[in-house]
């Protein structure tokens, strides 16, 4: 696969020279395009010590609009970051859409000297790259354009060439001992980098090796290559967006159904019979006396107090997230549980509509940014359920982009449940009936009536559109890693003692193994 | 001061029950017309231990939409907090416009623990009192309303409730060993805490000191502070859009310069004379032969590589911020610091429009979410100096919001100081009409195109106006311990060596001193 890669490729001083000026011009051009389009761009330089790495960015920025160009280098973890899954610091530095970011070394460089160390297993080293795999797919299937390069030099090429850094009193601070041992490794690290450039090399995130002998060739096939990608993804967008103005002028307003597919899709779940789902199967008559309630708060939130304390000190940290249907008593739920807990150690995330920010980026970005570090606890009222609940029904997500996030979510939370984040799904299930008792006590309660708005009642009606999203986001997101409760929650003394129950047994059971 | 706080008031249940609906939706409605509104607002909840901090924050919770409030504690410190300045944690979690956020614990808990504790004396708890005094004051400046409560017991009543509490076997766990020491030492406490409240009563925030003893009179009490400090605040808001509205329908539009205040202030500097500024004597012909230069850079790129990796060992960390005129060459300086640092421990940050969540808080925001953690280096393209130079002559900031902002300015830096950051503030100066030939250069330059706009002519016609600015910025904000490095730039290569030099000078001094 590298051989390809040792052509002794060159490209003269002059036409160096006469070409840079052209494809400085070509980039600027492209990078001014690029700032309204609706898709961000993310540059991958990885491969070999000694290969011009640096050099290659530092005439990346030259030659671009640096104000727009977001370059982040990925060291050894911070503390920060050890506390949270492997992906977390990548998705804090992606760039927004519009925007080009360049990532020096990358989600590839860790597990692979981890494998060439022997720290990790072949199949381990499979494990992560087929992570590597679905994450890319999430942000190119996003909008994301992915380029990857690979600099390659033979053993015989790095030799000389970290030999001439060290012997130039000027530059001998760019070579290290660590990129001379590795050197003595070099047949091992090939083999491990075709393996991992094999296996992620996909139609969507190809790979391009670049031979990194020449700096004038490598500096030029990578500004080629960037330029002709972007043109050819910014081409295909504006074509789009002209062909839909077309599509508007012709068919006038009347047929302006035919930009909302997911209108459309909703109308589709309307359509369909009703099932039986497994919400259904629910029994909502459970409750509790008063007396039982009290009791089981008390002792259930002292023993939450004395178990997350503990937690605390193993440093194990939770994730709880909760859904449920408008007055379900998500808020009530969740005051039972922060109750017990000390202030310092939570934070309840309320999600409400992204900021600007969040909006310019994929749609998991938004989540990623509150996890917990050690021993802390994240409760998210509402999550990233939104996206196959809301979303889908009221059409804000086209159908393509709901039908994928049930991948995108277990990938996620596969993620937080590897990490060993104590992760809890809720899910609070009231009946139609105590909805509508629960929204007229709202209109009738001074204080409670700020709970209630149009756009409840406006959901309400579509109850049946939105029990098929649950259930089928339920069928699709249970999974062994993060199973949902299904909360029956016409009680809601039952509700908050199961939630507090059903914690407490989860991060017991964590605790105990950690 | 405390004895007004030891008066045994109390509520009854029924006066409690038939207060508390009215102060709910009174707290609803309020927190209704916050949303719109141009400023956050921010509680802080402090005082003994024992004395219902948690059961307050509970009960706001309650009262009002918890979807709007931002509830933050404040632990021990985490090893990211630890290696920026004190406040960073609390500029972080700080509510934007609109909103509510509740700190618990804050920037008052850790000086006083020291204090007592012995681990700093009077002189430093006075300097880190003065120190929230101006930032409480940048805050409330920019618009906060800060309602901070402190609840207090006597030792009396500190001991029965931490007593009662303790064999409470369902809150014992509220109680720790540490509050019993904190018991123990109440009248040194006491002391700090008078001395802390009396120095930080201003009067754009004052303190509200509460009796801890009865929970109910200290929710009601709360509650309805809380009421009316927002609803007092949203009236004036509210009534001063009315009188701009009235002013402008009685002025037409031929007054609606009435209305820009700042435009006025920047035709005043206009209508100034021409002063001998510092900026006039600066040597503007300094320059250095090729091959001077390109000695210099290399030499001094290696210097620099070997002492930043020093500082890096020792975790030292530095700020760089580039101002300077349009063309002054501030990218081509960066990219000669940046040669020399490995990408992993550095980040350019380019300051360009702020997005909308920076938009919502005070402006020095955004710079904060930036400072380097330990042995990193971050360097602002452009800088909080927008504020008195762009801001203010295009009328971006009123007045009264950049003329304060030197105050703030040199606070947040004497925070960066203290800290130990190696602070380095560069202002690329060029002639007028070394730009006019820059400007023109890159209008024939196809790729340096992209790098001049209508805007860069129109700011240029400015150019005594910004002059003007900018001499007032260097003489009020060249402080001790950051002062400015005025960089003759009408020669390229003299300036990048300039800074390279003085950068690398001033983390030399940074690196003999840790």
């Amino acid at each position: 696969m590298f051989e390809a890669a040792e052509l002794g490729l060159h490209v003269t001083k002059e036409e160096y020279k006469s070409k840079v000026p052209k494809l400085r011009v070509r980039l600027l051009h492209l990078q001014e395009r690029l700032k309204n389009a609706p898709f961000p761009v993310l540059i991958l330089i990885n491969g070999a010590d000694g290969a011009g790495k640096g050099e290659v960015v530092n005439i990346l920025h030259e030659w671009m609009d640096p104000r727009f160009l977001l370059t982040y280098g990925f060291g050894p973890l911070t503390k920060d970051e050890s506390q949270r899954p492997p992906f977390w610091r990548f998705w804090r530095a992606l760039p927004p859409q519009g925007r080009i970011g360049i990532f020096f070394g990358s989600w590839y460089t860790r597990p692979i000297i981890k494998r060439a160390y022997g720290e990790i297993a072949d199949e381990e080293f499979d494990v992560a790259l087929q992570r590597i795999k679905s994450q890319e797919k999430t942000l190119v299937d996003d909008g994301m354009l992915l380029i990857k390069f690979w600099f390659h030099l033979s053993k015989k090429d790095q030799k000389k060439s970290l030999k001439n850094l060290k012997k130039d009193p000027e530059n001998s601070w760019r070579v290290s001992k660590l990129d001379f041992k590795h050197l003595k490794m070099y047949d091992l690290f090939r083999g491990i980098d075709e393996n991992a450039l094999r296996v992620t090399s996909t139609g969507e995130a190809p790979w391009t090796i670049v031979e990194a002998v020449d700096r004038r060739y490598q500096c030029l096939t990578v500004g080629n290559l960037i330029a002709e990608q972007l043109e050819k993804r910014l081409e295909a967008w504006e074509a789009a967006k002209a062909a839909k103005v077309a599509q508007k002028e012709k068919g006038g307003l009347k047929d302006a159904g035919a930009e909302e597919p997911s209108r459309k899709s909703a109308k589709k779940i309307e359509a369909g019979k009703k099932h039986i789902t497994i919400l259904d199967k629910l029994d909502l008559t459970r409750t509790l006396t008063p007396k039982e309630y009290k009791q089981s708060q008390n002792t259930l939130q002292g023993k939450l107090n004395r178990l997350y304390r503990k937690a605390k000190k193993k440093g194990v940290a939770s994730i709880l997230i909760f859904e449920g249907w408008d007055a379900g008593g998500k808020g009530g739920a969740i005051r039972r549980i922060t109750g017990a807990l000390d202030s310092r150690d939570y934070r309840v995330v309320p999600i409400a509509a992204p900021t600007d920010e969040e909006r310019a980026h994929q749609y998991l970005w938004r989540f990623w940014r509150h996890l917990p570090d050690q021993g802390h606890i994240t409760i998210f009222d509402r999550s990233w359920y939104g996206r196959v609940m809301v979303e889908r029904v009221e059409g804000y997500a086209r159908e393509e982009e709901w039908a994928r996030a049930y991948a995108e979510i277990n990938d996620f939370e596969e993620q937080l449940a590897e990490h060993g984040y104590a992760l809890n799904k809720f899910f609070l299930h009231i009946s139609s009936e105590e909805q509508l008792r629960r929204f007229e006590e709202r209109q009738k309660t001074p204080w409670k009536h700020f709970k209630i708005t149009e756009e409840d009642w406006r959901n309400r009606e579509k109850w049946d559109l939105y029990e098929k999203a649950v259930n089928e986001l339920i069928e699709r997101t249970s999974t062994e890693y993060a199973p949902w409760t299904l909360v029956e929650a016409d009680s809601k003394e039952y509700a908050r003692t199961k939630v507090l129950e059903t914690f407490y047994n989860t991060l017991k059971q964590k605790v105990r193994k950690t």
